[in-house]
């Protein structure tokens, strides 16, 4: 998991980006994650910060730096890594997926900067664009339609560098029932289908092993134990405190 | 990875979504991730199938199912997953991060139907969408800023679905310059750099190691050494054939 000092590190540059709204939406999702460093390199729309996108992020926006080019937007960053959607363009620059990239990116940004370009919502990076950067990574979208929104493109970038490589294993803490609360449980369903006469019909023993092994596979939590055991409750309460037809 | 079949399983469900171009921005990255099924409940904007931010993903828009209730929209569905950006409302329910809680989903997905529900873009789902969920997921969002801009969480969620998770820990392929070529290269720049001058001034064997040293630590690549080479024989010819001041 990365942190704050490597996520200050990381400067996302947009270039010749054409909707102030994608700006402002890239913003946002720099703070959902934690990021705060933008560039911008010639945007279209002078009047970007006032993006009504950028949701939380309006002081992110108004400190974002504005750049005449790439080559000043990345001055100071000793890692660019290019944004493209583009799979069999004439690439010449290494390209990863954004899994491998990312993690090569934080690696970096334990001790340097990095600079994250994305191209301009029509053509993406140009290919002077590309040549400040050291390699190229691709967010594994379809063949059918590999061309993202700016916005969203930013946003699943960036959860990538921050995502907990150790959250996706953790194993469920769920504190289940203990076997003589599921047996209480059990019983009390026992009386209630006996008062019904459920049980009446059939083989008695079998049946009651057959619904125990059914409680069993309900995989009660040991929080829930209370309120299946005062439901049952009134039920038994009530089929025996009443006169049913029949009973 | 996510087959196709499994992604096929995945159904997202907005419920209550106010504004149409989220759910074209929704429906734009369940097309680039590879997803197919929308359920839309109680839309706020009748008219949202012309969504202009659908780039590419119109036909599934067009296809896309309206509900009454959450109820019908998830009930041929067996795991039912809410999404939240709330961390300590009162929530009844196990809160599990996105990397475990889609881990999950795949692994239900392998076999079965997975309903993944976002609420609206004001207030999120209520209490009532949620007693419809197994469990709730939430992207590890910066306290500062939870929440996000739903056609970006519906992006970054369904990315980690489809996400591979081998990819992430890949090995960089790349292919270096042998040490033949790299010797090669360092023989015709110790040329350049004698035909310059620059190694007159100089105690010559300790300059040479330090040269070579230099070179090693470029990290040539296979590709690149007859670039070097060529560049680096120009400069020496052209050297040798000039008469510059004082040689």
């Amino acid at each position: 998991m990365a942190t704050p000092a490597q996520l200050d590190r990381l400067h996302i540059v947009l270039v010749a980006t054409r909707n102030p709204l994608n700006i402002g939406a890239a913003a946002r999702a720099m703070s959902n994650f934690g990021f705060a460093r933008l560039r911008l390199v010639n945007p279209y729309e002078p009047a970007f910060r006032e993006a009504s996108s950028a949701v939380g992020a309006s002081e992110l926006l108004a400190s974002a730096k504005v750049y005449a080019s790439v080559a000043e937007a990345v001055a100071d960053c000793t890692l660019v890594v290019g944004t493209t959607a583009v799979r069999h363009r004439d690439l010449h620059h290494p390209l990863k997926r954004l899994e491998g990239g990312a993690r090569l990116m934080r690696k970096h940004l334990a001790s340097s900067r990095v600079a994250l370009l994305f191209g301009s919502e029509k053509r993406g990076l140009s290919n002077e664009d590309l040549s400040h950067c050291h390699w190229l990574v691709r967010i594994p979208t379809c063949e059918k339609n590999i061309s993202m929104n700016l916005g969203q493109a930013v946003a699943v970038c960036l959860y990538e560098v921050v995502r907990d490589v150790k959250a996706a294993g953790k194993p469920e803490k769920q504190k289940l029932a203990a076997a003589g609360e599921v047996e209480r449980i059990t019983g009390i369903l026992l009386d209630a289908l006996r008062a019904s006469g459920y049980l009446d019909r059939r083989r008695v023993n079998d049946s009651e092993d057959r619904i125990r092994r059914l409680v069993r596979r309900l995989n009660l939590r040991a929080e829930d134990t209370d309120a299946w055991l005062g439901m049952l409750r009134q039920i038994v309460w009530k089929l025996r405190s009443e006169k049913f037809p029949g009973s």
